[in-house]
């Protein structure tokens, strides 16, 4: 345990690469011809965000000993692409609040937000063509495949209590796991890292967003609003099949199915719901059970470090999984 | 003038390539886990589009001499991105109806049509990648930003009467100039064509592209709607400023320019507003001065190919600037 969090450690190591990553995204979000794109982006990208993709990369490659300037525009795309699928994301999910505040499609309008992540995804493939790496290219086309792939899968998915762990995986490989992957990845890659290293700072990045997601969906059921900067049981009320409802649901009676049936597959949803929901949880010990596989997802992370360099760095990303895990404890 | 039409001509030359490229499209449209990507896109891809984009690129390749398997890929690549933004213009327009047919979004929903477009995008950057061209993926990734950028630049000039012709080409460069010349250019720098080959390629692609974009404003104010496909009048009713419309409103005297106001500015129609913005445009000259318009970008396009070697393909590609501008008279 630290006193300073993990991902503020990382940052302050990182913080010259940081800030050139930051200028770099606002030289890049600049349009000549349309002012609208700044606007909507600033509001996102400005919005304080932990950069934790953007630092996952550049913490790669300093890792791997790399002292070439391109981890920077890797940091970037990154976090183009992250800032491009929650422009999307939010139309998606008809959202009105992101970190905290109002989202870009309620602020300007779905169009809006359509467009300008577009402009992103554009705008981040036009960086990492920079770094003339096919192999970094091949890895964030395949990336951002999985992430959409994933998404469709998500809303195909979506309030069909026929959803399994299995699915549910693939999903959140897709939403979440896929960037933090290519992110690791890329900094590896871009380094001239050894193929076992790759592997090891894919491993971890894997591991590490799967876990972070699960986190999530912890967080939506027993989570500090106050810290979260969002409301217990978001996801129910948005008929989402997060882990512990696909748990619960797993062992679910007659009468407990009809419950979610009701629910989630209808939306039929009446005061005193969630509360009910939350008490199914507890009686399968559905939490208890998902937050032991977030924990197995984060042991699993921090042992795919172990191959790599002996590297100040190593430690941080050791600390970040637990870390990951530990707040929801 | 010939009794085929240039597209067609093309078509028939190209057979081969075409059916690998349709092959390729619907391996590509596949997706193990989310069986909703490929209905969106088969509903898209086979509605029987011309696929004018990837037979730029097929001719391109062609013309100059190629005899590898990439331009297979580019051609793709163009038909992918080339449908990616109809699926998210047609979530930014509201459209119902899209080559006659219902659009994905009425089908589906908006949701889909902004994450399987995303999936679009995506499988086009693989593709590209597979062609380990470099130059290629500069190229597509700069049309790409151009694309978006000219798709926002549109939004937030739409319905503004202040909108200038220089606005409008910029507009046009965007949404459509730019996928037709990155499709032309990359056929030649996939078959290694010298530097004023390629740049021929890319100035055809240009003006056929802006000639197809002024054509298509005409054709909405006097097209036979049972050759388009359309509806007269549909960008008026959209209150979307079209070249004619740009024109017309440059020598509106006061009277004209409150009627305008209240039709586009104020999306205050009623009936009898479109006879009366056609009676307009007549008295201004502005269709006349719009065709003239289009007809200098066809000639210009022609101009570009006497640079380029001579080939079956070069007449063909002369023919289709002519045929662009030949549907409105």
């Amino acid at each position: 345990m630290t006193v300073t969090k993990p991902h503020e450690q990382m940052a302050a190591y990182l913080q010259g690469d940081l800030e050139a990553v930051n200028q770099l995204i606002r030289n890049r979000m600049a349009s000549r011809h349309a002012p609208r794109i700044p606007e909507v982006t600033a509001h996102l990208v400005e919005a304080g965000g932990k950069r934790l993709r953007p630092m996952l990369t550049l913490a790669a490659a300093h890792l791997c000993g790399y002292d070439g300037p391109y981890h920077i525009h890797l940091a970037a795309t990154v976090e183009f692409i992250h800032t491009a699928t929650l422009l999307h994301d939010d139309v998606v999910d008809e959202s009105a609040q992101r970190r905290g505040r109002p989202t870009a499609n309620l602020l300007w309008d779905n169009k809006s937000s359509v467009l300008v992540g577009d402009y992103l995804f554009s705008r981040s493939f036009q960086l990492m063509v920079e770094t003339g790496s096919l192999r970094v290219l091949d890895i964030l086309a395949n990336a951002s495949a999985t992430i959409a792939e994933g998404e469709v899968l998500q809303l195909t998915a979506a309030s069909n209590l026929a959803t399994t762990e299995e699915i549910y995986l693939q999903v959140v490989r897709g939403k979440t796991a896929a960037l933090f992957s290519a992110a690791t990845e890329v900094g590896g890659v871009i380094a001239g890292a050894d193929d076992a290293c790759v592997a090891a700072l894919f491993d971890y990045g894997d591991a590490l967003g799967v876990a972070f997601q699960i986190v999530d969906d912890l967080l939506d059921m027993q989570g500090d609003s106050r810290a979260t900067g969002k409301n217990i049981g978001d996801d129910f009320r948005e008929r989402k099949l997060t882990l512990p409802l696909i748990k619960a649901i797993a062992q679910a009676d007659e009468a407990e199915r009809a419950f979610w049936q009701r629910t989630i597959e209808k939306g039929k949803q009446e005061p005193g719901d969630l509360d009910h929901a939350l008490g199914l949880l507890h009686r399968h010990g559905a939490l208890r059970d998902t937050t032991a596989e977030a924990r197995a997802w984060a042991a699993k992370a921090k042992a795919a470090l172990t191959v790599l360099p002996d590297h100040p760095m190593r430690q941080m990303l050791d600390d970040l999984a637990d870390y990951v895990v530990e707040r929801i404890t």
